[in-house]
């Protein structure tokens, strides 16, 4: 699943004790392992072989450059869903040709930042999106390739906040709509509208929904190919599920194995947009303890991490799994699970410094006993956590790392109180 | 209630058509009052007067360090919860006397910055806390006083995000312990603890739940004076209400006028700490909007803000009035409230580019038609709008500009990509 794992005793990322990263860099600090990305990117490549996919790595889910570039050394295309992360795409040096552009609010800026780019693909989201940009192209000189996002009514069984292909969400068209957005901008040569894209939400932990989406989109797009459409691309999108928990979504390889029949045979040129698949168990959030405070009803632990690096928990009733960096031989966790509870466990909030009670990373947990000073490693961290950083509370953004092998190295440093004023100061 | 009002068809700010404002900086800006500002922060005093408090502003809900320096020239203190906050506050030329340092989990470090600083007031929230400042005060050769948190066990009926003064919070402790935290510390002349804080939630729309909380924290401080400890000081915390629709929360002299008579002629030292309840009707987002978008059942506007300039409606399910900048004569708004229904209105929901579905400013309001390129201002953004802002998608953190009568100047410049990957290529 992932390369983080504990030998004698201790927390290991790949072949790096946990702990040194804290001893040199501090805490919170995110810790991403080279070799899960890698072998992550590599599993989808191969599950979905037969279709020869372009792979657009979804930047939204983990953003930072020298993640992209690793990926782009893999041959990874970029999925982009605004102007910074196109322009982080292409300082990455990801082929312009294999970047596609989602997104319901793209602005003139950015769509001209697109164009100039001569990016492979947008994901058009309305039709006065795909109006507009054929104006923008047209203005601009440069043609360009849409694919048209159809919300394929699907109920992807996810959290409210991010299940986006139901028929009420601001996302896409619905099928009907589809084919009347064809027929009126369907034979454009400046924009050539030549797809259908599909993103249905994340994380979407079992298979079925994507059947039933996937099926929807190829029987519109051989609707359109009867009416002499020229379609040619369909783009899955992305939201494949990642082990929060053991076994808690579908492997990939069974996502390929039932998408790729209903795919294969028909012409079509094949992009997926992974994220969470890839980053989410490719990292971990590091966090000390600040101090261990009995409560009435169980013990809070409280960090140095809060919701400022890891907001899901709070905004999505996200659970991440949490467990000391240096538990000891007897406490070593065999699997990750929510319910947990070996023998001398005691049951804790793991909590931050942040003075709101939505600042939790964790509750409810059966943990070994934990003093002020332990390390505890926040599990499944990789995807949308330091993405959705803040400053609240005059926090200053922490520190990533990236393991390879038996080394590491800062790719992003942790802020100074100083870069938290920096644009209030020169205002 | 703000300097925010409708004329001839427009808003303004003070004396300042808002419109300028975007047409000088762009959107998505952060547009606050000064005006607003000064009048919140002498309502406080003025209700107050009676306890002659220190009024220690909670530099958490907006923290603009040209903001904090327009308190300070007020006389305002400040509420501090980290080693951030504590650095704006002597930016901002605060003076460390009237500041306090809550939050459950003060660093070492944190800890030290604030004895060095010589700050009035430590609130403390745990024994363990409590042992380590003394601690670290007789390390450091610094004596000081602190306040101990109590828990009054009462329902502010706010979200369970920010209700913070129930039984089983993270924060302070019950009363019970308090009185054994006095026993084992309370004559301690390192760290005097000389009082007790209370906070127990924001925003805390009606009186009652202070005036429990105050009771008990008045005979609590009776109690411990009868076992001859020198309690000198009360902070009542923050968390009054503002007035996200019309009339929501009680008027600040209504507060004072049933808390003071509890507290008065006591020999108490007072500390409010204000935050929502200056800053949240000083501040409005403003945003443009990209597109607009039929959707199945209602109108989609598409805005360039998101969740990433406000995230309280995706987070605390939050109501912020929005309303056209340019709604022309027939839509002007006479109050601010949720179910405002125009003749000629629409219902729309007011959504970002942030590809989730969390990503919405407004649901299910009736606006007066938009049309693209339309402004529109989302109310009462001033408190927790700005300071819990993210750089999710890739995006630059907005504006911020401050209105004084006709003129406005730029408090804090708009990001640039360039800002967002600074702290990686260094790496």
């Amino acid at each position: 699943m992932d390369s983080f794992a504990y030998r004698d005793g201790e927390l290991y990322c790949e072949e790096l004790p946990v702990r040194r990263i804290a001893e040199t860099v501090g805490t919170p600090t995110y810790v991403y392992s080279t070799e899960t990305f890698r072998n992550h990117y590599k599993a989808i490549t191969k599950s979905f072989a037969e279709l020869n996919p372009t792979v657009c790595y979804s930047i939204k889910s983990c953003q930072n450059l020298h993640i992209l570039r690793l990926l782009v050394g893999l041959g990874a295309g970029m999925d982009v869903v605004s102007g910074g992360e196109l322009f982080r795409a292409l300082k990455a040096g990801a082929d312009p040709a294999t970047i596609s552009y989602a997104g319901v609010g793209k602005t003139d800026p950015e769509i001209r930042q697109a164009l100039a780019a001569g990016i492979g693909l947008f994901n058009i989201e309305s039709e006065a999106e795909l109006a507009n940009l054929i104006e923008l192209a047209r203005q601009t000189g440069r043609n360009t390739r849409a694919a048209l996002r159809v919300n394929p009514d699907v109920d992807p069984k996810t959290h409210r906040h991010t299940a986006t292909g139901k028929r009420e969400s601001k996302f896409g068209v619905d099928l009907e709509r589809a084919r009347r957005v064809f027929e009126q901008y369907g034979r454009n040569s400046t924009v050539r509208l030549c797809g259908i894209h599909l993103h249905i939400g994340s994380p979407v932990n079992t298979v079925e929904p994507y059947v039933q989406a996937v099926t929807k989109a190829v029987q519109l797009i051989e609707d359109l190919r009867s009416a002499r459409f020229e379609v040619d691309t369909l783009d899955l999108g992305g939201g494949f599920g990642a082990n929060y928990t053991e076994g808690q979504s579908a492997e990939l390889a069974h996502y390929a194995e039932k998408l790729v029949p209903l795919i294969r045979g028909r012409g079509l040129k094949t992009v997926i947009e992974p994220g969470r698949s890839i980053s989410a168990n490719a990292g971990i959030l590091l966090v000390r303890t600040t101090f261990v405070k009995p409560g009435p009803d169980k013990q809070f632990v409280i960090v140095d991490g809060s919701m400022t690096e890891l907001i899901r928990p709070a905004l999505y009733d996200a659970f991440h799994f949490a467990w000391p960096v240096q538990p000891g031989a007897a406490f070593v966790p065999l699997v990750r699970q929510a319910d947990l509870n070996l023998p001398g466990s005691v049951e804790v909030d793991i909590v931050g410094p942040v003075c709101e009670s939505a600042d939790f990373l964790a509750k409810g947990r059966y943990l070994p006993p934990i003093n002020r000073g332990d390390l505890i490693a926040v599990f499944t961290a990789g995807a949308y956590g330091f993405v959705m950083a803040s400053h609240y509370n005059s926090r200053p953004n922490a520190a990533e790392v990236l393991v390879d092998r038996d080394s590491f190295r800062t790719i992003r440093r942790r802020e100074t109180y100083d870069d938290l004023i920096a644009a209030e100061q020169n205002a």
